[in-house]
């Protein structure tokens, strides 16, 4: 078993890495930027090291400066949660050359998972279904035109390097495909370094419906089950659920076949997910696999009783994965998980970094919270506006919304804003309750509610 | 269904109450202290109504203050929680008489009860095993020592009104027992108004072993399984879990028969908790009856996966019980509940009132928490030194062990002593590890342990 891990992240993550090597007896080093000194993640840690400057760039994005700190320690591995270094297939090389055991798959497997392209036609080849499309990336605007019209409109344009939603556009017919062509190449360009895109068949109102993999390095891979994460609000996930209240059990056990294909035609070890889009007819469709433990790995934990974090580093550690897939039982309760973002959802979800002043976290039957702050706690405006997750669930879907209405309510954070009438608002929504979410929800939604209605203004007692 | 209740109690429970109530759909109204003011509970309720002075005497224990906010507010029902008015008969009448539901079973029901000698009397005339001793409360004391002789040494002398382990005394042969008797009675007559006693066989090293009641006002009754209750100070529950490692399921199954047919005895309605002494050959004997709902409840309802809280107010909005016995669930999950106290464990449990300064509960992966603190709040040097309940639960016992020492660590309360470092102490120890306490076990534990290993002192960064 690895006996000293370095956590090259910040936040929940780090937090929620930190618990699973203190109860598998695993020592920890946090390492933080400037802005994160007084971050909860360096307090729990059995040692902490500074890596930089508030940036990202200058500091959770500097796989020199962790692999330093990494040497220094004497560490035996690294967790790279999510974001940040985690899907980095040059970071991962780096810690295998150092003889740094990286928690996840081989660099080999990042790199191919992580060219969309490339994920597409190797998961093809072992016939997982996937969008129609450009075989790779399309240099040439009128090629690419030509290929959109032989899909057929509506088409999306993707980056090749792409994630979070950028660079990402969808086209109606040939004349706004010209326009957006490029916009997505520019966007691309800017936020990734790199222009290459490809081009798929837009599909109407899917769901998005993701496969937990989990794979050991002896071969063994099994899936634990979907969730449905189609609460989207521009491509980022709001609310994800476990398991999808739209699969039958007929369609989760061929989708869960063809994520387990897909793993394996990636060689894949360590924890990843497939993410399909699923049409209203119940046809699926592969979009990319993320090689990483996701934000909302929660639920799926609460469904099938496995924690996804000690898997990983038992998985690392060279440990055989010891579950059967006709051992993983993926019924019995149901999970919800909520986003808790700073951010003003009346001003247009715009980001509200400061001072917590009071934070009340709901607790209670049916809750999980999974959440780095506390009152006093400065949120920094550098990072990701994400501030906690919370977690409900019941024996029905019904009684994980009952619980997650009440715990809403009962969230209190005071002295900045916050996305809760946002979520409180949908969970309260039929949509939302009847499970009818499609990847377009969150924007009809939007389209239809005044924005008074979203306002995070607290009463300011206690 | 009921409309609105008002919650007689405060802290951690007048939340749990209140969450139940919201989650159902109905308006709560808070009473409080002066001291309370602060507290979550006012903030969370639909309506706050201050009755009083800090001193229970004057507030929490003020009967007709509460049944004026009661009738003010026009509420049609009053949660009492555990403590303060929950067992007083004489208040469950007093409701009854203005109309308004007491949540918990009949005025008569707790009054036969809330008189061990009757209780004991009561269910032994349903066959219910209980422990050799006296009919009755006995006043002689040669009469007593005659008896004591006859039942055997040891034997327990306990107060008829008494509770919390307050005038109960043991007395290991004759010239104890004079003494002893005499303590207790003084012991009784101060801390209950009531010096009778009786005398009942001591048994060696039990465990102790309730088991949940839940009785709709239909006949309807079950159990609910049971909780190991044997790590105790001074008879105070500090660790509880659900199930029992002592228990096989054949004496589960017995205890659970001998339980229903005790509430059957007492009429029981709502829910109620049956009491019991196991000694190491299996055999046990009923102690008493708890007519109301137990600090512990939340190990059972992370085992059984229900709500006991919501069936509180459903039965006594008259609804039917809807669960048969053969659908309990027992099995499954393990749980395990600390209670979470402001006292230091290095100076003989002192307690530790004061401002928290610092407050991050744990959280992640099975972590529930129960508490009404945050930082910043006061607590109030006038009542019970419980500031929370940390439950933890896993597939196994292991697994809750395991994430009860993370969650522990991870527990941060500064600005006051907590009994924490007691808590882990205890759940590192091998005898609790191997689910070999008694109700001795604490007793043994604190000999052996130096005081310094449960100093509560806290690094004060953050």
């Amino acid at each position: 078993m690895l006996k000293k891990i370095l956590i090259a992240n910040r936040g929940e993550i780090a937090l929620r890495v930190i618990r699973a090597c203190r109860e598998l007896g695993i020592e920890t080093l946090a390492v933080y930027s400037e802005a994160d000194e007084q971050s909860i993640h360096c307090q729990v840690a059995d040692d902490a090291i500074c890596i930089g400057p508030a940036a990202s760039s200058e500091s959770y994005l500097k796989a020199d400066r962790i692999l330093s700190a990494a040497e220094l320690a004497n560490v035996d591995a690294i967790h790279p949660g999510y974001g940040f270094l985690s899907e980095n297939a040059d970071f991962a090389e780096q810690c295998e050359s150092c003889n740094i055991k990286f928690i996840g798959p081989s660099s080999n497997t990042i790199r191919i998972m992580g060219d969309k392209a490339l994920a597409r036609e190797t998961v093809k080849a072992a016939k997982v279904p996937t969008v129609p499309g450009s075989a790779g990336a399309i240099q040439d605007d009128k090629e690419a035109l030509k290929l959109a019209k032989e899909i057929g409109f509506p088409v999306i344009i993707k980056a090749v390097s792409g994630g979070g939603g950028r660079g990402m556009r969808v086209a109606h017919n040939a004349v706004a495909f010209q326009r957006e062509f490029e916009s997505a190449r520019n966007e691309a360009e800017k936020a990734f370094g790199d222009a290459s895109v490809y081009v798929e068949k837009f599909i109407q109102d899917p769901r998005h419906i993701e496969f937990q993999i989990l794979a050991d390095e002896h071969g063994k891979i099994v899936h634990l089950g979907e969730r449905d994460c189609s609460v989207q609000r521009r491509h980022q996930k709001v609310i994800e659920e476990a398991p999808s209240p739209f699969l039958s059990s007929d369609l989760r056990r061929k989708m869960g076949r063809a994520a387990v294909k897909a793993a394996e035609a990636a060689n894949y070890q360590n924890a990843g997910t497939i993410e399909f889009l699923v049409d209203k007819n119940g046809d699926f469709y592969f979009i990319e696999m993320n090689t990483r433990i996701q934000v909302e790995h929660p639920v799926t934990e609460i469904v099938t009783g496995i924690d996804l974090i000690k898997k990983q580093i038992q998985i690392a550690s060279g440990e055989p994965l010891g579950i059967e897939q006709k051992q993983v039982r993926i019924s019995g309760k149901h999970a919800i998980e909520c986003r808790i973002c700073a951010e003003d959802p009346s001003r247009n979800f715009a980001p509200s970094p400061g001072e917590i002043k009071l934070y009340f976290p709901p607790g209670g039957p049916g809750v999980r919270v999974d959440s780095h702050v506390y009152s006093g706690y400065p949120v920094p405006p550098h990072y990701d506006s994400m501030i906690g997750k919370l977690i409900t669930y019941g024996e029905t879907r019904e009684e994980a919304i009952v619980h997650m209405n009440r715990a809403l309510k009962e969230y209190l954070i005071r002295g900045i804003n916050t996305n809760i009438p946002f979520l409180q608002a949908i969970v309260s929504d039929p949509v939302f309750r009847q499970g009818q979410t499609t990847t377009r929800y969150v924007e009809e939604f939007l389209a239809r509610t005044p924005r008074y209605l979203l306002s995070p203004t607290q009463p300011d007692k206690v």
